[in-house]
């Protein structure tokens, strides 16, 4: 029994890479270059998209907004005169806890891919679901926020696996917590050995430049076999 | 197609209201009472049950701790020397991110029914799944931290449904955040009007009196039939 549903997850995970190559083909033909933004809920994913959007010179931004429901962090977006998108993923009892490629299939028809270079791609809030689906990025960020612990590494390994970049966000409330940065570096590093990491804190803009420099250069992405 | 999809929902969750409803007899039978304890990642779940699970005079607490991977919250809960069952969800890729009844009834025989009056399930943390998953409860609890922002309630309405009881957690760090304590409980107002509430510093100890009379009083549970 055990071994089936492994199997069964397995072919699952091969049916979206097959439609996340696909996704990537249509990006790569309008020559833009995707994020997928991923974090715990209430992170600060949101709050970071704002404070850098209007300002990456050379760049035009469009924003993917993947929430269960509603559309508050589009309309915060919205108001920062970049195209913003809105993907609900409320269509099942409950919603669904991630994106995954034929979710951001069916979106990219509402993308506006000639206007744009850069699609910056915010999942759902979850530290599990959204690192098991690729949907066609160049790069994957993972937020994690100083007052959820240093342990979530250990918790939720493959998430801090998935990324090209972890933003150690709210750096300005360690001295009201107790908590080791150090501590959390070095679950990080254990998961993810070398991974890039920026200390942040969107309320007093402290790395917000490292931040934004990292968006200005977007790592060459990984070779297409890779999404398989 | 979309029809379709909906009803395998349906399907998969009332197999899972089965076998919840099988896990109820079985506790009622062992006289144990249940609280499903679901949060965000790093919203101070196993620190809450670490304030109150030696305390509670006249219960005789255990513990069930789901987890992605690793054993660390059953690891610190073991030493207050109450029983504590570890049940990882990691068989597949990622793991699965949250409880179900299926996953708690493969739990029952290791569990010691007979030396506990409650059992406190941890959840894994996630603000979807969780709560689209009866695992047999008596009761729901989840925490809200502060830090997560005032908006949770309207972007992930179900967890807050899903429950009798609303731990708002970290007021401490009210005065270091841009938060609206006066929001956040009006938004939980919002989609569950007249749940109750406690507002909770693990770190000073404001309101761990208040959790510890909860639970100590849980409320007399619905009628069998509202599982299915």
């Amino acid at each position: 029994m055990h071994r089936t549903k492994v199997r069964i997850v397995e072919d699952a995970l091969d049916a979206n890479n097959t439609i996340a190559s696909a996704n990537r083909a249509d990006f790569d033909r309008a020559g833009v270059k995707v994020v997928n933004f991923m974090s715990a809920p209430g992170a600060g994913k949101t709050t970071l998209l704002e404070r850098v959007v209007a300002d990456l010179p050379g760049l035009r931004v469009g924003v993917l907004e993947g929430d269960v429901e509603g559309s508050m962090d589009a309309d915060r977006l919205a108001g920062l005169h970049i195209p913003v998108t809105q993907l609900n993923t409320s269509a099942g009892f409950g919603g669904e806890c991630h994106l995954d490629a034929n979710m951001v299939r069916s979106a990219i028809p509402s993308l506006p891919l000639d206007e744009i270079d850069l699609l910056l791609v915010e999942n759902v809030g979850n530290l599990v679901c959204p690192a098991e689906f690729r949907i066609g990025e160049d790069s994957r960020v993972m937020v994690t926020a100083v007052t959820e612990g240093e342990d979530k590494p250990l918790k939720y390994p493959l998430m801090f696996r998935a990324c090209e970049l972890v933003i150690v966000n709210k750096i300005d409330l360690l001295p009201h917590l107790d908590f080791d940065l150090e501590k959390l570096l070095y679950n990080i590093d254990a998961v993810h050995p070398d991974v890039e990491t920026i200390m942040l804190s969107a309320r007093t803009g402290q790395g917000i430049d490292a931040w934004r420099d990292w968006l200005l250069r977007i790592p060459a992405r990984a070779p297409e076999e890779a999404i398989a």
